[in-house]
């Protein structure tokens, strides 16, 4: 039985991987006057004097929703709001076992952009922060542009955030074994979706200064006819020799190559005509772009995939937990670039230089060091950033 | 310290009533991959397949939100969404410890009927069922209507019906006392909002053929100037004789008299002026129409009250655990008026005739034997009755 047939069963067996449990006792007349009538008036009038109350007197300071359409389920793509829930309540699981975040699932029935974000907006004051997952491009852009400006809770679409802060800990620790400079490397994003603009805005805010990016049409190229918005926008700060062409143009000469695209699109041909030292984070699930064994044979330095089956797991598990767990303890009001760079090292240097190899850049996705290592680095920076509620 | 500064306390400490919790392993790679990525795309795409199975592979069977707009918390009023809260966390505390129902809060940024309608639409794929709470009429009963015809899962109006079913199982045992026929009894209810409305349509489905309204204007009756839609439309079914007046009118010769109205409206004379062994159940919140020791002065043969801190509360804690387990157990696609009778009286037979007394018309709030009782009932309604998916 394969992984597939084996959830399937689990899955029907588990029935539901999350629960909701009464922390209070509510089994006496006496208790249930304190957690409810007539008592709970009390908590009720101090919110509402002071709204900012609702993040001490209930669960909202520790609760995210995992929202999804159901748009971009894996690499399932548009199943529908009722089908994307096992992967939404998986979700759940991981970020209550590895931050202690509640989080609910929550699968809506409309892809209309506007009314995502109106659906959203009206739910916010129930929680404590925005986990939006899996909904497609372009809109996850402008939904999640619109929910930061409008709202003061943390907003974050892991889809595009959650890859790209994985995969630049991966690159600052593959970097430091090929004993490269992050400044000086040349670097190819296959996939100009998402997760693969994220990526290449995120990695030039950590210091990469040579992006390119590549989708089935080609180069990502100012000027290209074929662009949409986001890749025009892209196109303004990656890519700014103007190299036009494929793939395959883009890859020579690259020192790194992260592919968030389809199976089997690199090839060794492509692997040889990188730079030396090459390093691939082959992302693509469940197949990747190109197989782990075959990149090695073309000179590959490290290879990362989406898998758990290889060395070097590219896993956006590692960020999430613990990302919110940072923000949620110092009540932020957003997630900014300077969170999202923190928790990245936070992961790198989880890796001790001792243990960091060509197999092992990364930590394990259920290492709890890691996550509290996120966590705590999240937090530093949304005080240190002045937007910790808890600061003022 | 009285119950409310004790209540202020202790959510300050609980900082929370609920949590999410993991119910799988995650610990490992092998348990990542099946309760979370590549594992997981199996029962994505057979949900994908057939809908129907949200309801076996996830946690869906069990979930309810509990939803607010923070329009009517307790006798609160307008408090605002984010000062609802502690309320619906209780409510979500009692959901799971009386009914095992994995409940939600959710309060909604809105007073907009139509957004409310469609926001809880958007998110009903993600839901077993939907409870609806502390929303202020008359938008309530718009919301509940046209929800009940738009979704496909039970729909529940706590304040209306859950107030409605108990009232009715505390009024079965109450006349069984007083040794009265349900269809011969004078019945007045004061307060003629939400709750009253549906008391008095689920009393004269219940068997009750005499019943009045009454509201701070004077009595419900056809005709009158003053009624809002709702009113004139209970006054087509209620006080068939026309009778006008006011309460004290209302109440002459009346064998039941059921307050959800103010604080000390009902004055002994009016006590006084009912038929044989009157029965009162004086339901406002925290001062009753009349204090049950003025009540008993005055002739009183049975008094409930909605307070915890005198014989026979009438507390609508007794119905929304086990009515919601119930239809959940079954998957029954609406909660119809079967259901609701079949908990009314599941929660009358709770009191065996060696422990009625009037005293004792009602099991206590925490009495799991009751929620078993409720839902054990309901279930068996809603399969007689043809609303049980699990039939088809």
């Amino acid at each position: 039985m394969n992984y597939r047939e084996a959830s399937l069963k689990k899955h029907g067996e588990w029935k539901g991987k999350i629960e909701t449990v009464c922390r209070v006792p509510v089994d006496s007349r006496e208790s249930l006057s304190l957690a409810y009538t007539p008592g709970v008036a009390e908590p009720c009038m101090a919110i509402h004097n002071d709204v900012e109350k609702s993040f001490e007197l209930t669960r909202r300071w520790n609760t995210v929703p995992v929202i999804t359409d159901g748009t971009a389920v894996l690499g399932l793509g548009d199943i529908g709001p009722e089908a994307g829930m096992p992967v939404m309540e998986g979700k759940c699981a991981l970020f209550k076992a590895f931050g202690n975040v509640d989080a609910y699932p929550i699968c809506l029935r409309t892809k209309d952009t506007e009314e995502i974000i109106n659906t959203i907006k009206i739910m916010a004051g129930s929680f404590g922060g925005i986990n939006l997952e899996d909904i497609s491009a372009p809109r996850c852009f402008e939904i999640e542009t619109r929910l930061k400006e409008e709202l003061d809770i943390p907003v974050f679409h892991d889809d595009q955030h959650g890859t790209a802060i994985v995969s630049a800990a991966a690159l600052l620790n593959a970097l430091k074994l090929a004993k490269k400079n992050i400044g000086e490397i040349k670097l190819v994003i296959n996939g100009a979706g998402a997760a693969g603009i994220a990526i290449g805005k995120f990695l030039l805010k950590l210091g990469v200064k040579n992006v390119t990016l590549c989708d089935l049409k080609g180069i990502v190229c100012k000027g290209e006819e074929w662009l949409n918005p986001a890749q025009k926008a892209v196109a303004e700060i990656t890519n700014l020799g103007l190299q036009r062409g494929k793939l395959a143009d883009a890859m020579k000469g690259a020192d790194v190559f992260i592919g968030v695209s389809g199976p089997h699109c690199v090839t060794k041909e492509m692997v040889k005509s990188m730079a030396d030292k090459p390093i691939l984070f082959t992302c693509a699930n469940p197949v990747p772009e190109i197989e782990p064994e075959d990149a090695k044979e073309a000179g590959a330095f490290i290879v990362g995939t989406g898998s758990s089956e290889h060395p070097n797991q590219i896993n956006n598990v590692l960020v999430f937990p613990g990302l919110f767990r940072g923000a949620l303890d110092v009540r932020a009001n957003t997630v900014n670039t300077e969170m999202m760079i923190a928790a990245a090292k936070g992961i790198a240097d989880c890796v001790s230089d001792k243990e960091l190899s060509t197999d092992y850049i990364l930590p394990y996705a259920y290492d709890k060091n890691a996550h509290r290592s996120v966590a705590k680095a999240v937090a530093e920076a949304a005080v240190k950033t002045g937007v910790s509620k808890l600061n003022k």
